[in-house]
C-alpha cells in the first residue's frame, strides 16, 4: 500500500483557515463527546529544560484518534532556540503521520509546521465563540509574528474585528503585522500600543503569543467580562490573576498542568486540576455551560496550549483534499 | 531540505542481524550511561481494552534521543487482532521518523516494522550475554513464529546454540520453525517439545514469544541458574515466579509497570517499582552487578518490553548505511 507524501507548499494550496476553523470546532466537540481520543503527549527534553543534550529544544509526541475522519494520527513537533535560529529556521519543525484507523495502514506523511500554525489560531477563535455571543470585537494582542498573524485570521473568521490593538518587544514586527493584517480589521484599524498595559484597556478577548518569559499582563488590567488567553509556551500573564479568574477552561487537563501558564502554580501545589472549571470540549459538546462574559461579568482566562487531535484532524482534512485532487507524492514503505 | 525514504525491503538489504545485536548493545550502554534519552512511550488504545473504538488494536509512541548517533526519532508502531488478520497483514505496523538532534531536521522516515522484529530478539540475546558467562547453551522458546524466529537469529550471533527445545500451540509452526532455524542450531538440534514443561527442562535461557493471555509458565519449572524472557504483551509466566524470582531486571521500569509481564500484579500494588533489582542498562554500563547465573544459582526474570531508543538506534544505523549506498527516496516535507 502506497503512502501519500505532502510538502509545506502543498499543504498551503489545499487548506484555508476558514477550513481549519471548522475542523478545530469539531474536534472540540469530539473531544467533549468522547469520540476524539486524545491522550496526553509525551515530551523528549533535547535541552529545553534538560542539561543533556545540550540543543535549548524539544520535541512532543502528540497521537490522537479522530472519530468523525476514522483516522488515528502523530504529530511529532518540536523547536529549538539553539541551532535553528543560527540557520534561520523557523522555531518549529513538524511531521504528521495518518493511519486508517481500523487497519492501521500508515495512509499519509505530511510537513505539519504550517498545520500547527492555522490550527493554533483556531483554537482561540473557536473557542471564544462560545464563552461570549458578541461577534463584533476588539481583539488584544501581544506578540505580532506569525502566531499573531494566524490568531487574527482565525479571529476574523468567526468575528468581526472593530479593532486590533497590539503589541510587540519589537515595533517593526507590529509595523508589519500592521501591513500585513489590516484587510481582516474592520476599515484597518488596527492600533500599535505603546505600552503592554494599552492592550487590555478596550479589548474584549486578550491573546499572548509571545515568547516572553516574564509574567507580563497584570491581573488589574484585566476587567469583568474580558477574556484571557495566554497561548504561549510560558507563563505571560500573573499569578495573581489566574488565582483571581473566575474561571479557567483548558483544552486538555493532564497537558495543562505540565506545560504553559498553569504549570507553575501547578508544580508548587498552588493550582489543583480541580480548580479548572471545564475543558473547551465540554463547553462546545454543551457537557458544561457558560454563560456570555458581557452577561457574567466574569473575567476567564482561557488555555488552549494545544492537543495532538487539532493537527490530525486537519491533516485528515489536507489528505482527503489531496486524493480528492491528486496532489502529492507517493510511497511504498511496507 | 529532503528527507531520506526508505522501505521495509531496503532495510533489509541494508542491515544484518549482527548489526542489530551490536547496536541493540550500545543503546543499552548508552541507556545506562544517561546518553540515550527514552522517555516512556504513550499508548493510544483504539479498542486493544478500550471500548471505543472498536477496532482490537493501539499505536504506541516511543521517542528517543540517541547520544552516540546524535539523532532523535521516534516510532509510531502498533498493532491489532481486528482488520490486520482479517487483510493477511502482519501484525505489526510501524514508521520511524528521524532527525537531526541539533538542528530538527527530518533527515528520515521509513518503515519499521523490519527494525522492530530484528531488535526485539536482539534485546534478550544481548541481556543475556551480561546474565550468564556461558556461550554454549541450550535455548528453550515458547512460539515459533516471526518473533521465535528473530529470537534464534540474535542469540546465534552471542551464542552456540547446542540445542534449541521449541513449543507452539500450532504444530505446523513449530514445524516450519524447526526448518527454517537448523542452521542457527548446532548440528540442526532442534527439539519439538510435546509439552510446555519439557521447553524449561535443560534450558539455560527461556524465552516466550506467544500470544498467549494464559500465564502458561510455573513456577516450579524454573530451577536455579535459568533466566526467563517473557517477551509477550501478556503475562506468560505464573504469578508466583514474579513473586518468587532472584532477580527482576527490565529495560525501562516506568513502561514494565504498565505492560507485560509485571503489571498486572503492579496494579494490584502486589510489585513496586522497587521490587526491580536493575535496568539492563545499568547492568550492561556496569552501574549494578550481576554475579553470572551459573554461579549465583539465582533465577532471573528479564523483561526487555521494548524501547524506542532501540528502534531510533537501529534507524540511524540504516540511515547511514542508505545515505552511503545511495539507496532510498528522497522528499521535501517543509
Amino acid at each position: 500500500m502506497k503512502t501519500r507524501l505532502l510538502s509545506q507548499d502543498m499543504i498551503k494550496s489545499l487548506i484555508t483557515m476558514k477550513d481549519v476553523v471548522d475542523v478545530v470546532e469539531k474536534t472540540y466537540h469530539g473531544m467533549g463527546e468522547g469520540t476524539v481520543i486524545n491522550p496526553a503527549k509525551v515530551n523528549l527534553d533535547l535541552g529545553e529544560t534538560a542539561e543533556y543534550p545540550p540543543y535549548k529544544g524539544f520535541m512532543n509526541a502528540m497521537p490522537a484518534f479522530i472519530g468523525f475522519e476514522d483516522i488515528a494520527g502523530l504529530k511529532w513537533a518540536g523547536g529549538n532556540l539553539g541551532m535553528r535560529p543560527l540557520m534561520d529556521l523557523p522555531y518549529v519543525s513538524a511531521l504528521l503521520m495518518l493511519v486508517d484507523a481500523p487497519t492501521l495502514q500508515f495512509i499519509g506523511v505530511m510537513d505539519s509546521a504550517h498545520i500547527t500554525n492555522l490550527r493554533t489560531g483556531a483554537q482561540s477563535a473557536v473557542a471564544s465563540c462560545y464563552l461570549t455571543k458578541k461577534r463584533n470585537i476588539t481583539l488584544g494582542l501581544y506578540g505580532a509574528g506569525m502566531q499573531g498573524h494566524t490568531q487574527t485570521m482565525a479571529f476574523a473568521e468567526r468575528f468581526t474585528l472593530n479593532k486590533v490593538v497590539v503589541y510587540d518587544v519589537f515595533p517593526a514586527a507590529s509595523e508589519k503585522y500592521k501591513a500585513d493584517c489590516a484587510h481582516l480589521v474592520k476599515d484597518g484599524n488596527i492600533v500599535i500600543a505603546k505600552t503592554p498595559e494599552e492592550v487590555c484597556k478596550d479589548a474584549d478577548i486578550i491573546v499572548c503569543v509571545t515568547q516572553s518569559k516574564d509574567k507580563y499582563v497584570k491581573d488589574e488590567w484585566i476587567k469583568p467580562g474580558q477574556i484571557l488567553f495566554p497561548m504561549g509556551s510560558y507563563q505571560e500573564c500573573e499569578d495573581k490573576f489566574i488565582k483571581n479568574a473566575d474561571k479557567i477552561i483548558v483544552d486538555h487537563i493532564e497537558q495543562c498542568m505540565h506545560r504553559g501558564a498553569l504549570s507553575g502554580l501547578y508544580e508548587k501545589g498552588e493550582l489543583k486540576e480541580s480548580d479548572v472549571y471545564a475543558t473547551i470540549g465540554e463547553v462546545v459538546a454543551n457537557k458544561k455551560s457558560v454563560v456570555p462574559v458581557e452577561e457574567s461579568h466574569e473575567r476567564i482566562l482561557c488555555l488552549p496550549i494545544g492537543t495532538g487531535s487539532m493537527d490530525v484532524a486537519v491533516g485528515g482534512i489536507v489528505l482527503e483534499r489531496a486524493k480528492e485532487k491528486g496532489v502529492g507524492g507517493e510511497y511504498e514503505f511496507v
